[in-house]
């Protein structure tokens, strides 16, 4: 098994000899965020460190250390959340877009563990896609979405919504089971105010502990399929992506 | 033993109830910066995140996970090196302060492992201050000079300059020995240009490997006296910060 | 049936009196972007304006004139598409947010008739909301997907596009049906590069004409479908953000 | 007698065709600001864009949709009235100006129908300059000034000062009748502040209609040789900065 | 005669107590600009100085030491020339404003010596004028274009230019008489573009030396009589905005 | 001896011609200050205009006219200080090394006169060094600190500060004795807030006059010893970054 190249631990020469022989380097964006009583604040920072070491691995590419603070200003209410101002975001993918095609790199994947990094992360991709240095995209977990379809079986509390329940329960379960507290299981299904998800809404007011769910039934399980399927269907959408000679 | 309170690995409830009892959060703020062929990267951001680890026991603060990129204009010419332009580490480090006011902590203690995040950490700082919603400051390694004074052996290639050499070397020795390459030290003392430490100026253009001075020397002991060092004159700085009630 | 109150056309003093009666105003952002031989550059921001009417009839409020120019760097290189940067989206629906609230509206619907629009449109909605100055959001067509899946009968050129083709001819003929070129009509399914939709990426490259579908099933009676849906689905989504006393 | 280009209304490759034989674009760029009980808050639009559309006829240039939005900061304090910050609108006719430039034009011509754009278009104009894509000019609609002084019967309220009174509302009478009130007409000479044109200053609190003369006398005819002599002298201005070959 | 207060050689403690009484400053703001070969590139900062220490003896108030650069883009092309961006300028005067008024100060008057700066400085102005902590107000010499139209006898290089020639060599002979060179004036009627004063637009390219106009009949008593005339109206303008108790 | 070159009594041709042969040029950057009630608030600039006047006298190079505000963020509580913000600081900087590197110049020594500039300085000579047309740095008076030691009769108030005492009093006297008021001496030796210089903090909030030690042992030899030594040194890091053919 290939063991991945981890920037963070590896000197610069090897690096740049890596770089140069797979000029590709993988990203993962976090954010220090809330995520109930039983889960860590680094929970979306865990998952896109996981899938993008299996991404890394996968494509013998260079796998850069983590940003630990995103865009979560949703949850900015949550003491122990830090939520960086989008353009904040967009500056630091923007800045590490242009040293790592300077280093040699002609792709770089940013995988991104935050719903609120999106926005500014695809501006700060399209500036590098401008720029023409090197080819940049973000991977917003693709195929995270039918594999927790195939696996939930508590309902969500609104559509679309996995966040600090099931899902990210058997995520970090698969994860890091020592940062999991089983103890702390609350299933919370909060009302949302009755024009929620069309207008940019904070979440503490109408959900006291953050847990928009049930954890009761998550599983290590789970969360490795969860996991499995995310890098593959990642795999599956950067194989067009990738540099050729 | 206290145990750190690591804000990444807890919830937000454990973070929340923490920052009540002691409002003080430490910030490692680090760089992906060349360290020659036997150190990895990460050094810079490995050797905040030990002094902030440390601190953060000593003061039963919380710890914030590390910023893992900063501004290494310097050595920006050595590929593999991620340098942030300075607005962006002042950014990141406003964002982190005033996230971490609002989540209760009445101090920001930074932890900075790299020289160049110096002046924009200071920009960031004065803001914050400024804005008063905390009291917060930057910590570049205080009393590291004198334990190094006390343990060096091999010349520095310039004064005051600690780079890639016996004492980083021996610093790494302490923290991440596994990351570390025996076989590679090779002692290098590059040329100056005349005008050295009168104008911004990078290096790689005269040093070929990012080594100044020589690793040969390094040993783990000499590490962790120096980061002992660190740790207790930074103790002793923060001693008249902390928040009185 | 309400005539709709058009601040272009009326004077500040019936603005005013009406929005303290009815204190929500409604806001066209359109585009001025390449759709095909055959339709105008004013499609989308006509398809905005017509939809903002109709809102702004049934909720009476006030109708503010249009935004003329969006963020359409997808289609950029195509001659007489006129692109601003995000930024320039944000800062105007920022400033007409901030002002029209001074001017005494608790409620500002934002309807967006451009795709580029989406990511600067949510960056301002969310500093107004911040702000609290009044309730902003923006209405991306909601239930036109819907509608289209309805009415459509031509494939579309890559799932979930509709541009310059059956639908928007459509819409344009129900709207504008002077502005719209039959004899043009000119079926076009392009061959996308295969990693289409993964990161930012013009369109001129790859499709000459700028049409992606086929225009020649288009009809007046399915663009009035398509748009008094639209029209329904907001109505109904607005239904709860409305200022109550 | 030509039919203006219209871009709003025409199709992208009418637009790119025109420009290759008449490289020459004018943008009306308006304002949302109050003009007394009598006339509508698009007044300065209006008139933008009717001299603007006289001068593309006469030039056979294209015609870009107007900017219903400018920096009318005087006298942002009646509702209604909408102002975009100065750089908002630097940002705008910069944008506009590149594209337009890219499109293949090589002359901008901007019609500016609000005083306090004048500033910021300036800055835009000279940007444009500066990057040298196209040549850029905007016209502060030139002779109207002695057209008024030909026509105007009623005192104005300060020397060079025409604001929703005779001139303003003769203007609109014959470009836009149906949206002049006359049963509404007043009187209003305000007592100016000792300091008035020293300082930039807000008029709303010496004025409370918003009203700066008298427009009892104001006629169409009026209107329409104001009108016509400024088109005439913008496209005097105009002759010697037109592209040749 | 009243000796003024000049705050370069005056003590914080001085400055203080005067502001007290006078709560009145006056800012020169100047450019380091080309005047020909005959005059010195500081003679707009000279003016505006010399200007300003009039005023602020007439008014007892706090003289600010010069600001000596300023937005001078027209004439950026001569050597020597140092212009500032706009946004600088605004800034300059923006921050100034803001700690004179912290200093106590009611009313900033800023005494603007060169053309470039008037759009800059206007900004600041309406910025100072919309924070509401003192009343700022920006002089562009009143009262001197008619006291040139009295004095002057050689004709203008084009309707309103006064640069480098009789006018500005007189009053630099009235104030710096050992800074101009007789030995070389040489009158120059350049040609001037023909859309010369529609669009922005530098100088070098049509004026070898920098000249406009004739400085032949140059004396220190018509420059005299400028200067004085121009004090004379600025008082008169400021009369009314003076701080009243 | 030779006369310097000053650019603000000197005409752009004789800029012109002399950067031509000397492609030098100084630029004093000072500060309005509060200096305690016996020193000007011009203290750092009128420094920092010696020090670079004796520099390009001695390198024959231009003198540049003296910035006279800088950012003094520290001493901004005492009224007459006019602090700018630090991104003010770095823009003047920027355009003057723009400006001077297309007037011909291929090196630019700014001279520091103010404590709160160096790091907003740093940052501009390292754009300009990025962009590479001139060379640039700053000198904040090199060697300073070696003759106030062999000077020094009186205790430091704190270590390494020196503020409107014995050495600034000294360094006055030998530079404008005129306005310095020795009958105004008195010392003071604050007590500082136990976390002094951890951490960005202002200064009147515990020293009530400004002073920062006891100027009664002020001579005006001293002032020169200082003053001398520092342009010495300054000449001496200077002469390795000199262009050369």
């Amino acid at each position: 098994m290939t063991r991945v190249l981890d920037a963070y631990r590896s000197s610069w020469t090897d690096v740049a000899a890596h770089l140069e022989r797979v000029p590709v380097a993988v990203l993962p964006f976090g954010a220090l965020e809330q995520h109930g009583p039983q889960l860590p604040l680094g929970t979306d920072t865990a998952t896109a460190a996981e899938v993008a070491r299996r991404i890394a691995e996968a494509l013998d590419a260079v796998l850069l250390p983590p940003v630990h603070y995103g865009d979560t200003w949703n949850t900015a209410g949550y003491p122990g959340t830090v939520s960086l101002r989008p353009s904040t975001v967009t500056a630091i993918a923007e800045d590490v877009g242009r040293a790592i095609a300077a280093s040699g790199a002609r792709l770089l994947v940013v995988v991104n563990g935050d719903w609120g990094n999106r926005n500014p992360l695809a501006a700060a991709m399209r500036t590098l896609e401008t720029e023409g240095a090197l080819r940049a995209l973000t991977l917003d977990h693709p195929g995270m979405d039918a594999a927790i379809a195939a696996v939930r079986e508590s309902a969500p509390a609104a559509p679309g919504l996995n966040h600090a329940e099931e899902v990210e329960t058997s995520i970090m379960l698969a994860i890091a089971p020592e940062d999991v507290h089983p103890d702390r299981y609350e299933a919370t299904y909060p009302t949302f105010p009755s024009d929620f998800g069309t207008r940019p809404m904070q979440l503490h007011p109408f959900s006291a502990s953050g847990v928009f769910g049930d954890p009761s039934s998550a599983t290590a399980e789970k969360g490795e399929r969860i996991i499995a399927a995310t890098v593959a269907a990642s795999l599956a959408l950067l194989e067009d992506a990738l540099p050729r000679d």
